[in-house]
């Protein structure tokens, strides 16, 4: 993908999320609208235990997303102490509850728990951004499960922008269990050679400098800069930083790197809409299989 | 490790398996005889539905091993034409038998059959094969899981000959839910920056011959050649194919790495007999946990 393109020559293509978006969330108002028509109304619960403000608001955007596509969107709110039996056990009741399609545990959660231990409460068919450890395992051995929206988000935002990802090699900064892990085992699935890099790489560089496709899924600004990739590369920043002056950025020098990148995702608007996009099709589907097993 | 080696001066380090399996085979008879003094004999199970003949073989080493270290080990043995019905009511029923303590699901499996989907009907505390796709998921998100065997045996075999792979380039060739995976899970919880190559990979020696460590899990004797490879890098070879002259070899071409790599693990030898022993240990440990929980 534009790989003959000289730096500075023309900037990098933007690879927006908006258009990708806008299309899976019309599809799943049809779909939601039919189920509605035949007695399955779809339900997403997002479970909350923190008063981070940006956490919050990101729990806001997904119900008013939700409500658009005439999802119903029920946020349980335990509180910022709540402790972790209460939290199981909701999860637990809403994974035994027929009129729950969609369980979404959000964080950060009270000081000391891990997202991952309490997510295996969470019945797998349900767990539409992929949190279950079961499900991360499904994942990576090739059998049906739902996963991270996030790591979704990336290869959906790769296919919709037509570039391809087999034989090629992709070099994933980050080795968290919601985005790097997951996107390695998508990224293997579609015959990517897959590099993980990670805080205690020595050299970042030496690593992202190699990448046809880097993605970028650390959490910190200006990590990954112009010096870090190589001429056309194809860069897709998942990070989502809020800076002191309110401003929302990736974790890529986005104006320097555009100069030299062969294409770019932009922050926002590139992976963070495809992301909240996705939960709403995986809240579909879920129900849609709950409905088939019932016909059936 | 030995990185200021010339090629041709003087052969890689042998890695061998065998004092390390000895080790824990020791360890683990005297864990048994203490397990069975308690009323706790460990048991092992191992279900088979397959007459191919170098399987069988290697079940039967197992069952050795286990007699020698006093665990008890039964085949079961379902027949190569076994329905998938029968071999999931099988590892439902060993599950919830409170006398087996481990449990292996035995590839191939007949025609059709996929291990991953199978091995869900093992519980994740027998699981000392790590088949299930929730102990790679636990795995991977760093939870308490049994790993395969021979993904973990890599780490192990490294660790006894010292070398240390946090901030190293590890290069895993194969993607295999049962090594390369699961290895690369691994090595990533050990801060190692990881790229996994595999048959889609258009040049493996482009990856290769970057690795400070490469292992090799792909099932093709002669695969990695000395071009492929580093001055002075750690070699390990997972591989184990039988020639037509009914020789046992790796993936590697040992004679030639031999000659460049500052380390080589050898076929046979290597990580197979360690592979063995952590099936035991893995049993010994569960069967530990489930005296734990009658005691508290």
């Amino acid at each position: 993908m534009n790989a003959s393109v000289l730096p500075g020559e023309q900037p990098a293509a933007s690879l927006s999320g908006k258009e990708l978006a806008a299309t899976i969330r019309a599809q799943c108002a049809a779909d939601a609208a039919e189920l509605s028509a035949s007695a399955t109304p779809p339900r997403l619960v997002v479970v909350v235990a923190t008063d981070d403000g940006s956490s919050v608001s990101y729990v806001r955007s997904i119900a008013k997303a939700a409500e658009k596509a005439d999802i119903r969107c029920d946020i349980v709110d335990l509180g910022a102490d709540a402790p972790e039996q209460l939290i199981a056990d909701t999860l637990t009741a809403l994974s035994d509850d027929d009129t729950v399609h969609g369980i979404i545990l959000q964080t950060p959660l009270p000081a000391g728990l891990e997202l991952q231990r309490l997510a295996a409460a969470i019945d797998p068919a349900k767990d539409v951004d992929g949190a279950n450890p079961a499900s991360l395992g499904f994942l990576a051995a090739g059998q049906p499960a739902f996963a991270p929206a996030t790591a979704e988000a990336v290869i959906a935002l790769l296919d919709h922008h037509g570039v391809e990802v087999a034989g090629k090699h992709t070099v994933v900064v980050g080795r968290s269990t919601v985005v790097g892990i997951p996107l390695s085992h998508l990224l293997l699935a579609r015959n990517a050679t897959v590099t993980v890099c990670h805080s205690r790489t020595p050299v970042l560089a030496t690593h992202t400098t190699r990448g046809d496709v880097v993605v970028v899924a650390v959490g910190r600004p200006g990590l990954v800069t112009a010096e870090d990739v190589a001429n056309g590369a194809v860069v897709v920043d998942v990070g989502t930083n809020v800076t002191d002056s309110g401003k929302l950025v990736g974790d890529v020098d986005a104006d320097k790197v555009a100069l030299k990148a062969g294409a770019l995702t932009p922050v926002p608007g590139g992976v963070g809409p495809v992301t909240t996009a996705l939960l709403l099709r995986h809240t579909i589907t879920a129900a849609q299989a709950t409905r088939v097993r019932v016909a059936g």
